[in-house]
């Protein structure tokens, strides 16, 4: 049984599983941005009503999950398998947010291609026959990562203009082997690629070369041109990252401008937030995916989109060492027919 | 397509992969222990050569790995998937060890339990159609986990009797589609279990739990006893922990004694070697699965292993912000036959 593997890194889904549920929460600067509207839950309160940013976040993580579910309209007992992952140190946005849930749990860590990386596990572990129904959820905070990887808040430090704002956000896709869709299609997993930049101010730089690596291979794999979609996102690579991401590939002689975008370009308003190179952080592009991207699909806007999650793979520790940023980009194919 | 699906947890595998190779690498005092012998490596250098207790576990992963592929005859091109994590921050033992290898890779979060989840996943990879080829590798480092969780080593700090100690160990498994065994028949998935233990220097406790659960989970839904297996390991609940293990199951008039192991009691000895409680880290489990216990199959010393990989899903600043202990544990059914 070899048919479900296409070129070297990438699979094709033979029944493809349907997404019948998403939500997102966020916080109250994300609910101020351009897509507002879309949102399921904007909390106006940083701490979500917890006592610590690292509870708000696991708090915001359930919203998005609880919220899924019920648009799916099915029950936490149902799900098979549970993928989630964060930023926190040792996950523990996730593994506290989850704590109660009684889903069979898969914790991941893909930095901001948690929700990339989880969908595709999702969406395999149904088509290879081990689940009904599955969730992949993920979420960042921007008051949690910011003490973690870089100062605590009340130092006010100043930010580099290629820094991305790690986004207060969470998101949640449940997927099952029947639905309406939109439908998982293909899963590209990528390999880690460090493209030897040491800047922990410009994470859009460190992952673009893995987001051009992937698509490229998802295209090769597939034998597709950008053409063939019509919206390719990545998450979250800033406006550097985006920029990087359309110069490697014109220098193939590829335009990828008119179907390119970037969730951490999407998620903020460049002009009237001041986010620098725009967003990042896990729950950016599980955000993004959850609320303006999957209603899109199931409004029409888009028929056929390549969900691009890239990671830093660093930690404070490897930065503080000297190592340069190794960067990963996994891309699932989402279609709203199968 | 549910033919997988076994009860609520568990899926057994259509077609069993078959691990084809498997290396531990270990420091020198994990050499000096019971196991010495079986191991591929041991270094008499807690640096293994690098500069850093985070670069040496890296090495450490790396040496694993490449003794894995080396012993399975394949080249880490053959690879279709890496499923890797480990203790570190932002698991970057694993990131910077496997950055160079050009292998789709999916990062992972399961603490001590990381090789059982990784190698159920490994498994159901290959056994759903996606891969011919697939490898789980994890690690720990004593001297990089002491200061990251605990104090740094010059301290000197004082150890509960209840305290486990982080194994220096790396282990690596590749499977592959065909192969002539041990082979993985089925996979369960464990649920985040906490138990109230809030005690960081009583995990063994704190998992205890979760390894119960999900080990009476796997008999009830396949309808197995532990007679049904000649060995059924834990990693790593330590002497403690297997304790709590032995008297839950007795509760309920079952006695697990005469088949039941736990990998952080036999990675060291426990008169000789100053580890109090046992060993742990996602090394410990992973490197006596592959050293002991992969070779005592080999050898036709046990037939039918349950290797149940449990961790402790906390962070020193979820213990300070004062919540317990969740824990979690994934049981990996191995055969020598199919």
């Amino acid at each position: 049984m070899k048919t479900k593997k296409s070129g070297r890194q990438t699979v094709c889904l033979m029944e493809p599983p349907s997404i019948i549920g998403s939500a997102a929460a966020v916080g109250k600067k994300e609910g101020q941005g351009p897509l507002g509207s879309s949102f399921d839950h904007i909390c106006e309160d940083s701490y979500f009503g917890e006592k610590s940013w690292e509870k708000a976040e696991s708090a915001m993580q359930r919203l998005a999950f609880f919220k899924a579910l019920d648009k799916a309209k099915i029950a936490p007992s149902q799900l098979d398998y549970l993928f989630a992952g964060d930023l926190l140190n040792q996950c523990t946005a996730s593994t506290f947010a989850m704590r109660d849930s009684a889903v069979p749990y898969l914790g991941l860590f893909g930095a901001c291609s948690t929700m990339a990386e989880g969908l595709g596990l999702a969406a395999m572990m149904i088509d290879g026959g081990y689940a009904d129904y599955t969730c992949a959820v993920t979420s960042s905070h921007y008051c949690s990562a910011e003490r973690q990887f870089r100062a605590p808040l009340e130092y006010g430090s100043q930010r580099s203009p290629t820094a991305q704002w790690t986004a207060t956000a969470a998101g949640a896709v449940i997927l099952a082997a029947q639905g309406g869709g939109p439908y998982v299609t293909a899963v590209t997993t990528g390999c880690i690629r460090d493209a030897g930049i040491a800047d922990i101010s410009n994470m859009g730089a460190a992952m673009a070369q893995a987001a051009y690596d992937t698509i490229n291979r998802h295209f090769e794999d597939l034998r597709l041109t950008p053409g063939d979609y019509d919206l390719i996102v990545t998450g979250d690579l800033g406006r550097v990252g985006r920029g990087i991401v359309l110069d490697l590939f014109r220098r193939d002689g590829v335009d990828m401008a008119p179907v390119y975008d970037d969730c951490g370009v999407l998620l903020y308003d460049q002009k009237k937030q001041d986010v620098h190179a725009g967003g990042s952080g896990c729950g950016c592009s599980a955000a993004v995916l959850c609320s303006l991207l999957l209603n899109g699909m199931r409004a029409g806007r888009w028929k056929k989109l390549l969900f691009c999650g890239t990671g830093a793979l660093m930690s404070p520790t490897s930065s503080g060492q000297g190592e340069s940023i190794p960067g990963i980009c996994h891309a699932v194919a989402i279609s709203s027919t199968r």
